[in-house]
Formats: C-alpha cells, sequence, structure tokens
C-alpha cells in the first residue's frame, strides 16, 4: 500500500472511522455498511467508500465491511499498532485534566513525562507522574526518543517551548494555545483550541 | 452576501484567519498578502484566495488585504458581532479547566451557566460560577435562550445528556466526550478528542 496522496482531509477522519467501528466491535457487530459508517460519521455512503477506498479493497458489494479487518487495518495504517510515548508540557488545569486522562492508555498512547517550569509545580504528584523540571526537558527527551509532545503552556511560551520540543527531536506537536507556532515545515502540529470550534458553529447559528 | 454554498471546510478555517489577523493587528501591521497569510496558516495563497473569495472581493492585487477591514468581515460573517452565551456541562477536571479558561470572554463566548449532577459539586465555586444542579439544566436554558453547550461529561453520561440540551433547545454542543452522538440533523455538533488529534499525528510519523 502507497500512501503517499493521500489528502490530509481523509486522513483526518480515519482515526474516527476506527473509533466508531471499535464502538460497534464492543456492541457485538461483526459487520457494517458504508451507509451505517457515513450515519456514525455525519457524511454520506460514497463519502465513506472512496475514503477507504484510498487503502485498498476492504468492503464487498452487498455484504459491507468486516468490522475486525476494517479494525485491523486502519490500526496498521496509522501506525497504531504499537504503543506512542508522549510529554505533556505545561502544568495548569488542562495539563492536569490531560495527565489524568482516562483515554489515552487503551487508543496507542503512553504518557511518559509531565514537565513544568513553576517552583510550586515541579516536584508535585499529579496522576501518577512527578512532575519534572523543563530543564531537563531535551535531556529526556532526547534520552528516549519520544516523538510526540502536548503543549499546554501559557500562549506568550508556547513557541520558546516549541522551539526547544523540536531541538529535543520531537517531530509532533498538540498545542492548545491559541497561537499559531512557527517551525520548521518537517514538523507535524495540530490545534486544539475550543474557541474554533464554536466560532465555526456560530456561522451556521445566524443572528441569535 | 449569500453563504449558502461555502464548504464546511472553508468554514471551518475562518476562525483561524480571523485569529491570525487579530495577532497581526496587535503586532502593528495594517495590510497582509494571501502568502504571508498562508505562511501563518500553514496552507498556500492559492488556498486563502480562494477561501476569502467566498465571501466577496477583500484584496487588491499588489497591495494585499486591509487587516482591519478583513477581521470586521469575518466578525460578521461568523456571527461575532455578538457575545454568545454558552453552558458548561460537567465539572471534572477538563470542565474545571474550560470554565477557568481567560480565552473565551475577548473572543465573543460568555459562560452562562455551569452544571454537574455530583452532590459534592454541585453549590461549589468554581471561577466566579457556582455549580448548578443538571436537575435545573433544561429550565435555565430555556428560559435563557442560550444555543451553545460545551459537553464535558463522562462518556457513558454524554447521550443522554445531549438529548436534554437539544430538548431544551440547544442547537450547538461542543463535546469533549470521545463518542460520536446521534442526534438531530439540525443539530451542530463539534468533537474534541485529543487522541484523534494524535493518531491522525502518527499517521505521518510513520514506524517508530
Amino acid at each position: 500500500m502507497t500512501h503517499e496522496f493521500v489528502p490530509d482531509v481523509v486522513i483526518s477522519r480515519l482515526p474516527w472511522y476506527l473509533q466508531i467501528l471499535n464502538h460497534m466491535a464492543k456492541e457485538g457487530l461483526h459487520t457494517v455498511s458504508s451507509s451505517m459508517l457515513a450515519d456514525r460519521m455525519g457524511s454520506s455512503a460514497a463519502q465513506v467508500r472512496k475514503d477507504l477506498s484510498f487503502f485498498g479493497e476492504f468492503g464487498k458489494q452487498g455484504t459491507g465491511y468486516s468490522i475486525y479487518l476494517l479494525i485491523d487495518q486502519l490500526q496498521k495504517i496509522l501506525n497504531l499498532d504499537q504503543i506512542w510515548q508522549v510529554v505533556i508540557v505545561g502544568v495548569g488545569d488542562l495539563g492536569r485534566a490531560l495527565v489524568r486522562y482516562q483515554g489515552f492508555a487503551n487508543r496507542g498512547i503512553e504518557i511518559a513525562y509531565v514537565f513544568d517550569n513553576h517552583p510550586n509545580i515541579v516536584g508535585t504528584r499529579v496522576g501518577s507522574f512527578t512532575v519534572r523540571h523543563v530543564n531537563s526537558m531535551v535531556a529526556d527527551i532526547r534520552e528516549t526518543g519520544i516523538k510526540i509532545a502536548i503543549l499546554t503552556v501559557p500562549s506568550d511560551a508556547a513557541q520558546a517551548t516549541a522551539d526547544c520540543l523540536v531541538e529535543a527531536g520531537i517531530k509532533a506537536i498538540l498545542s492548545y494555545a491559541p497561537v499559531a507556532l512557527m517551525l520548521p515545515k518537517d514538523i507535524h502540529v495540530q490545534y486544539i483550541d475550543p474557541v474554533l470550534r464554536l466560532q465555526r458553529m456560530m456561522y451556521y447559528l445566524g443572528d441569535n
């Protein structure tokens, strides 16, 4: 399978398919039609078939997709047949919520280290972690070869922290700081900003 | 201006343009070229021009866009020339982080009520709010006519809570619960799930 020409918007939907399929498997289903998947995705059956066709022939006309086969294939495509270690940088309310979040463990993600720079926070326990000082961050990441970081520092510290992470060898950053990071082209960045998502819906709500 | 045929993927980028333009205005800039915008967006100048062309002629060949004019227009398009009240349902770590989040106020969003159902949480203060019991949620929302909710309840409570919100008149839900909600077609739903964003990047990271 070559994935070189798969549009990023298709890639962005694959984790979502995987999650829905895992729910369906838990519900005891074995096969699923493209229209059932489309219903849960809020898209169309044609869209589902087109998305999945990038990665080979998963389904059969009339019988639908094998849920287990599709889960297995999607996990391979997304490189989820391994555990990915991540670091969390910034232990405010949000960082704390993420450290305690139960949804990582069974979905291929393991928190390895948690960093902050505040003397009142460094050395404290959050969940099962002791918060480390950012001074050791570059060395810690280099030593372990971790590639993924979650950035939950204040906006005005985000760029400098991201620069350090890149220096340490991080290749993918999930940032909660509402600022656009300027980073080398080979670094993957995703932003989570509730305001952008809310504003997007406001377009459709029209005048209040 | 008619916006009926604007693809949702374009709409999803408008809040992001607005945010970048606001930063540029703070930096003291007055005009911006499509390629400067593209740089900060991580897209192309052609993409920027195409996105903005849906909403009229903002820029002039050679001189770029007026930042203030563009901010003003984007705010109108996104219905941000008013304050939108929201409710937050679920006061765990994440709900607490959102209640205290400083980024809503100056971006058109105001938290009106915060709800939970746990006796240890209902009645406590979080930030400047007293947590209300979900029993009063439907009545509170109906009375105020609020249209937007942020859902931070556990996964197994998400669907039932969303159903109540819709019954109360909510039209847009930002859900942090990692489950697909089944709701009427006229309800707008956005999901924030850090795992989906991380998995999307793992596709590009290849084998560890």
